[in-house]
């Protein structure tokens, strides 16, 4: 831990130490002005035998070994290989964006080194560091697409190419083994390609540029924090400009599309392609994190807004339309046709995490752990060998969601990369002390940002059971604040110091415990995880009359794996019926299942006609078993959904 | 009368004087073995003042030659006269189709000769006929896109090129313009075309032929009828057999999305492009009607099912999705997102005529009944000047859904031809008698297949007021049946002969009045125009806890022009509430509105979150005016919905 002490006295300032890379947090906001707390390295935050701790494991010992020979089988590799050869062999295989998917694998892989050192895992990302940089012209361009009898249409192709999105993710997977090891060469490659944009692209007279797949800002910005070389957060400066619509032709429609090339502080809404809308306001919320843009922060607050109130699932979802993978409009939310890509997902629940650090709102950490717990997590199978791309709230048995590959690789690195760096994201440092966002049993080793070492130990059962343990223990008694988060849905919190109990624990807001801590100081917390209802604000024309169920973090869904005899799209919730819960046997074991009485309805209702005078009623009661909705299809496809009709409830 | 007399004779045979043009009904089913009942002429029915008859005036004065005017102005027509000239100019301009839509426009305005001769018209139709045969190349190939550079590209793009979409167009208005006016030329030069097709093409070793978008079949089938070669049903025969799959290299999808290429009976569901789909079902229910196959037959009626149980608009609307313009899954049908292009509920309409003409099964005229009014008629406004592609069940006003072009102008003639030719829609003849399908003012003079000269004369408030009189006239005293439909929204209906009373009368099927009829004899029926809430099957996820009003039957919609102090997407019905009628005042007089009670949420749900562990609950009480669906944005763009929220409603 002497880098810890060393740089700590430093803190505020630069921490330019030869282990400077050490002290990185998952996002390096320490020197970011506008920051309001900082995130912790990957490696301070030890996730423990838990929830977390099994899909973390499951993607370091199963997902990440399996994707790379699947990315091997596909060619991924061999693109970068034969640039190196003669005889330019194997000839390039997979669509254009092939290189990000490798490299959003290692930066997964990069993260789980701070996890789990491996030098075997070491020296293999050593190995393809070394593919990729032979791969890399002298004048710093890189890209497996654009070569040889294609290497004229380098820059022609902006809207569709992808140049700049491998880029960003070359940029992001250097940050991270940088972080992880100290080892500068892929980070540099990197950084090689960014110095030709710099010298060659920017504003008339020099060539235009545009982000066609927004990523590029968020690693430029990372790239500045990294390095402190302000040109990086100029040229996303630049990226967002929309100073090139002219120069590149962009049709209104690429604007909103791509949501790239015109100014970012013109948004409204989120809208076009949903993974591309979030990147990009991702990468804005970076940008007023390092520049307090008043512009650009209220546009990053209205797009925020946006999803929040209008655009996400109860699961974290979000994205509604298949056609063209866009968000739709205001409420449109469809539950079968909803496309929901994991990767939209993600990016949602990483512009939480920047809107989080920006402003210390507790409702930012509540929409990341709605997609954490829910739709992100659906994206990997509990094997670690199957994925999602799409993530709808309710499928039938027929509908293959879950599959090993994809010819567009976009997802499963990135549901690795987020489950690899996973304990980072519930740990954050403040001037006042430390931020717990969310609960599972997990050790933070390192320090506050007076720099006095700190230890917190989590111990609870969530996200099944309530209980909580936290024990604090500072290096030395110090007076600071444990900032912990009260969950929306914890509706009667019990916390208590030392046994002594908290009054007016708010939620949907941080508790801010501030007092002397000592080492063997301890804070129980006891969440409240009574099953609930759930009621979509009734804009969303399609959960109208319905509910979902929910316990704590977790939203459920009844899957006809549980169900055998019934049509879980003809069944109804009874209001005036409890819900109880059970804890789940066989695949499932570990989790808490919830039971209801349901009302079904007499016959099938093909039966019936598609319009009447009365409504069908259904007045059969059928016990239900529902199981949390990250595990849909995870034991073979199944008819499921999450919103059912809602009988009794008010409506 | 001439010719009726003279053919009368001649029934069941071929009708085959020089008159026979006269003779066909508007589907000629005289010959056909397997249909139950048979249409009658367009000029056999006359529309009288009333709700048709404004809307086919209207087509006729306004509509008609402002569209000639705007494809004139677009080049539609200038298409044909380059290619009469040797330096092809003016350039080609619009959509590789736009043949088609001049063909259209032709069909519709020979249908209208029928209703309202007009020599200028006719002198018109001629003009055209000999621009379009100008361009016919001696082979017989006719096809404006397909020359000069295009032509080594003929038959080489069958899944995209649309010739043969424009073929069945141009014989459906030759043979609506023979049996107008009894002038053969653009039908011949039609027909022309088909022997080019019947000399290369067919089964190898000739060339494969591949209806990309279904629309020749019924034509051929039609052409087969009216000119009693049964070569052209075979070619009909040889495009549903789905036999050159191989030889056009088609994909599965193609065949999904096409709706052609693979064996017609083979077909389980409609599915793909929406039009495609119900024009191919429609031309193979003409299929059935001409050779009875079995196959066939069941084919039909389980697409037709798939259709009316799971797959229309409560406006008859049809085709979910904008992407593609296609059908969605089962009970796919959001209401805001809904495409429900125009020319689909007319095809859904022209497959259900085919299938009523086919079984005499009144549920098949119910479903036409259900387009007609509300989703066919929504198609043009009022002034006959502007027209819809799509036709939602909700939007916004920003929304501009109403235009006087596109550039794809497939459905403002499609709307023209059905208006032109609708008083045909409302009458069939059988062996035992006349058969009344709709009832507005009309008058029919045709005959009984007997051969007696039947006139009826139809006086009715329809579709406001129930009251109905219908004198039959026959030319002699006869005993026959009269068929009169009972509408299944007409709960309870009253009906007498002459004075005296009918029991018994069932909504939903055909009142059967078997008696001798004479000249004098009055029929009184007075349908019943409650207005009710209509609810969907609970499998409509949209619709799920939601009404609809509809009155007779015409469907509603809930416009802000009307209710200017509501939010039309934020208020509920209260299923407690009567709804009161009230003649309508202004642009939609002579129309019935509803009113009612309705529940208002207190302040805008936009300021709620998107979940919340209660549901929002309307309270305050609003008076809510619909106004008939068919008219949504007739005076200007403004918020509207069909389907609201309903409290108290019994769900």
């Amino acid at each position: 831990m002497r880098c810890v002490v060393l740089c700590a006295v430093l803190l505020g300032g630069v921490c330019a130490g030869q282990d400077a890379w050490r002290e990185q947090g998952l996002l390096h906001l320490a020197q970011s002005p506008h920051a309001r707390m900082h995130p912790v390295p990957v490696r301070a935050a030890r996730l423990e035998a838990g929830f977390w701790k099994a899909r973390q494991d499951v993607t370091i010992e199963r997902s990440l070994p399996t994707l790379l020979e699947l990315l091997e089988q596909h060619g991924v590799v061999d693109n970068f290989r034969r640039l190196a050869r003669a005889d330019r062999q194997p000839p390039r295989r997979g669509p254009l964006y092939t290189d990000s998917d490798l490299y959003k694998w290692m930066e997964a892989a990069a993260w789980s080194l701070q996890v789990r050192p491996d030098a075997k895992l070491e020296a293999k990302l050593d190995e393809l560091t070394d593919i990729i940089l032979a791969a890399q012209e002298p004048s710093g361009y890189l890209n497996t697409w654009f070569v040889d009898e294609r290497a004229p249409l380098r820059w022609q192709q902006q809207t569709s190419g992808h140049e700049l999105y491998c880029l960003g993710h070359l940029l992001q997977a250097g940050i991270a083994y940088y972080r992880s090891t100290g080892k500068r060469k892929l980070l540099d490659g990197g950084i090689r390609f960014v110095e030709y944009l710099l010298r060659d692209f920017g504003p008339a007279p020099k060539q235009p540029l545009l982000t066609g797949h927004p990523e590029l800002e968020l690693a430029l910005a990372e790239l500045y924090r990294t390095s402190g070389d302000r040109r990086y957060l100029d040229l996303a400066a630049y990226l967002f400009s929309g100073v090139e619509r002219e120069r590149l032709k962009l049709r209104e429609r690429d604007l909103v599309y791509l949501f790239s090339g015109k100014p970012f502080p013109e948004r409204t809404q989120l809208e076009g392609h949903a993974v591309r809308a979030l990147y990009a306001s991702t990468g804005a919320a970076d940008y007023v994190l390092e520049t307090g843009d008043a512009a650009f922060r209220r546009t990053v607050l209205r797009l925020w807004e946006d999803l929040a109130f209008r655009k996400v699932y109860v699961t974290g979802g979000a994205g509604a339309r298949a056609a063209g993978e866009t968000f739709g409009d205001a409420y449109e939310l469809p539950n079968q046709q909803a496309y929901s890509e994991s990767c939209a997902a993600i990016a949602g629940m990483i512009f939480s995490q920047r809107m989080l650090h920006l402003t210390g709102e507790a409702r930012y950490a509540e929409l990341m752990e709605r997609a954490l717990y829910n739709g992100i997590c659906s994206g990997m199978s509990s094997s670690g060998t199957l994925y999602c791309y799409r993530n709808p709230l309710a499928a039938p048995a027929s509908d293959r969601i879950r599959n090993p590959w994809y010819d567009t690789t976009c997802c499963p690195p990135n549901l690795q990369r987020t489950f690899t760096a996973l304990g980072a994201y519930f740990f954050s440092t403040s001037r006042e002390g430390i931020w717990v966002h969310f609960y599972d049993n997990a050790a933070l080793e390192w320090k506050l940002e007076s720099g006095t070492p700190l230890r917190l130990k989590v111990k609870t059962g969530m996200p099944w059971h309530g209980e909580t343990e936290i024990a604090v223990e500072p290096g030395k008694a110090e007076e600071f604040t444990v900032f912990l988060r009260i969950p929306g849905w914890s509706l009667s919190t019990k916390a208590e110091v030392n046994g002594e109990g908290i009054s007016n624990v708010k939620p949907g807001e941080y508790l801010a415990i501030r007092r002397r801590w000592r080492a063997g100081d301890r804070v129980r917390i006891v969440f409240d995880l009574t099953p609930r209802r759930v009621f979509a604000n009734p804009r969303v024309s399609e959960d109208y009359g319905k509910a979902a169920l929910q316990r704590g973090p977790i939203v459920y869904c009844l899957e006809k794996h549980d169900n055998p005899d019934v049509d879980v799209f003809e069944v109804a919730l009874d209001g005036g019926a409890p819900l109880e819960t059970e804890a789940a046997t066989g695949a499932l074991a570990g989790a808490v299942l919830l039971k209801t009485q349901g009302l079904a309805y007499e016959g099938p209702l093909g039966r019936r006609p598609l319009y009447e005078f009365q409504p069908a009623v259904p007045a059969r009661r059928v016990p239900l078993v529902f199981v949390p909705y990250f595990a849909f299809h995870d034991r073979g496809p199944a008819d499921f959904t999450v919103w059912l009709p809602c009988r009794g409830c008010g409506f």
